[in-house]
């Protein structure tokens, strides 16, 4: 029997993943795809993303075994609202958005008790946005975030734990709350940052003058500018009081910084040479505390064992371990 | 003849320009190198960057054609006070400092009236510093600001013109203080902004779960906080009330996409699509003014007709109106 696997919205990120599982061969899959957006849909259909364009949204989900949602973060409560009555009964649904404390509430308001909501959120991306950027290993050696909802089935959470693996990417458990604060300061304050740091120089007078000595510094630094302006503002919109915490914690830093320039060369020089270090540290990994490594069934057996049924290998014990834990720690949270 | 360049700080610009040159094979031609570090200086040789290791400073400029100074900023006021006794009659020197208003006045009052002195600022880089991060083709199709002092002869000028030329870059005329205004913005204030958003979220007492989910864009937006501390000290030190000036704007910036998020979403959707937009014409060049281009002798046409003297070629003539204009222009900003 073909299993279905639907992906809601085609753009960037469900592009990657339509081709990061075409790539797999998985045997007996389909994956359907569906987009607002017709001219994306066909184009995901002709770059091999998807199999099949479905003709509506409920038509996407009706006989899928796992649900993809990867629209912008504000489109997503929509999406869930339609798809919740034609849902199969013990579908596997599971998202992308950069945000998760919101569309973790949706789910539980909006799905039925028998299908599964596991959150999900690659941390990666491209600044371009759109299908034809779209590449089977965007989330290679990347981390995933992976946030089940606390009624979702064991065998839901493995199958997105394979849908993780099948892509490259490494599974990271956190709660939902954290995820938004986490992901605020390292990934929606930069957004933030690249965009301010574009229309203030943009916005300039002497921009005319200024932008002939444009470099690769200031080109990196605003690259994130160019990102999908709907799926920024959908960030904030969803994870705003956070964004608005760490953009009140980095003006805090850029005035000790100005102090230091104005008054304290030495101090200035230790700042920079702190910042280097670390850096390096933190790109080698070397400031990265040692942790147990969780032993992860390969991506073909995750496949033949979980998303498609069957039975668990004396692998997912470990997983099973530390799943428990993060459900007693979720179920602690909610007291 | 062979004429001898002199390379002084044979870090990753100087040695990038020592590869450079050699790569550009101009027959006798010599490339002598000093640094204050041994190790640097050796493997500068051994990259092929220069053809010699001068034994001291004063050695390596005596019978110099042309001195190139690329240490850190606050280094070059005492390299020119040791050159200064020592240079040969008619040698141009000129320097690849980030900040130019400081070097102008320091070569003004340190250098003898018989040599010539003409600023440049090539705008590219990379965060590692280091010879071994040196690269022939650093420079290419990149920006290079070249300022000479008002009392540098056309030859030395052109002499520089024809260093740019090689390096297959740019040459774009600014006057000192207009550069480093313009570079506070396009590049000092980026580099401060990598640093402080690196020791901002590093120093997050949630540091150890923040960092799995660093993705790309904090990698990329933090680059720069990876480059040479005291390079990035010197910067500051050099040009510090510009780099105040901008750091002060865009935390007003900030604060106004802070207002945005709580306040204002149908705005903060404009902000991010204006940004979206312009950056993206921005890269193309789409927003660039259409300006007459200035016809530039080839690369070997400098070399034979400049650097080592020899007749003016008639593709110089625009050249040289643009230069008196700037003159011209320089001569009304002392007043």
């Amino acid at each position: 029997m073909v299993e279905r696997i639907a992906i809601i919205g085609t753009g960037l990120i469900g592009g990657s993943i339509g081709l990061g599982l075409k790539a797999a061969k998985l045997p007996a899959m389909e994956v359907t795809g569906y987009d607002e957006s017709r001219s994306a849909l066909n184009s995901a259909r002709k770059l091999g993303a998807i199999d099949t364009v479905a003709p509506d949204l409920q038509e996407a989900v009706r006989d899928a075994r796992m649900v993809i949602i990867a629209t912008p973060p504000l489109a997503a409560r929509a999406v869930l609202q339609e798809i919740a009555p034609v849902l199969a009964e013990g579908a596997i649904v599971t998202d992308t958005l950069s945000t998760k404390a919101e569309i973790m509430r949706w789910a539980k308001e909006l799905l039925p008790e028998n299908v599964s909501f596991v959150g999900g959120h690659p941390m990666a991306g491209k600044e371009t946005p759109g299908v034809e950027g779209a590449d089977p290993n965007l989330f290679r050696d990347k981390a995933y975030c992976v946030i089940p909802a606390p009624d979702a089935s064991d065998g839901a959470v493995k199958s997105v734990m394979g849908l993780v693996a099948i892509l490259g990417a490494e599974a990271i458990f956190v709660d939902a709350a954290e995820h938004d604060q986490y992901a605020a300061a390292i990934s929606h304050l930069p957004l933030v940052v690249s965009s301010a740091l574009f229309s203030l120089v943009r916005g300039s007078a002497a921009w005319q003058d200024i932008r002939p000595l444009a470099g690769s510094g200031f080109r990196d630094l605003t690259r994130l500018g160019s990102g999908d302006p709907q799926m920024s503002h959908d960030i904030c919109a969803t994870n705003g009081e956070a964004v608005i915490h760490w953009i009140d914690r980095l003006i805090e830093e850029l005035r000790h910084y100005r102090d230091l320039i104005a008054d304290d060369p030495g101090e200035l020089f230790k700042a920079f040479a702190a910042v280097q270090l670390q850096r390096d540290a933190f790109l080698v990994g070397a400031d990265k505390p040692q942790r147990e490594r969780i032993d992860m069934p390969s991506a073909s057996e995750q496949v033949s064992s979980v998303l498609f049924g069957g039975f668990l290998t004396s692998k997912y014990k470990d997983y099973e371990k530390r799943m428990k834990e993060v459900e007693k720690e979720q179920r602690r949270d909610r007291r």
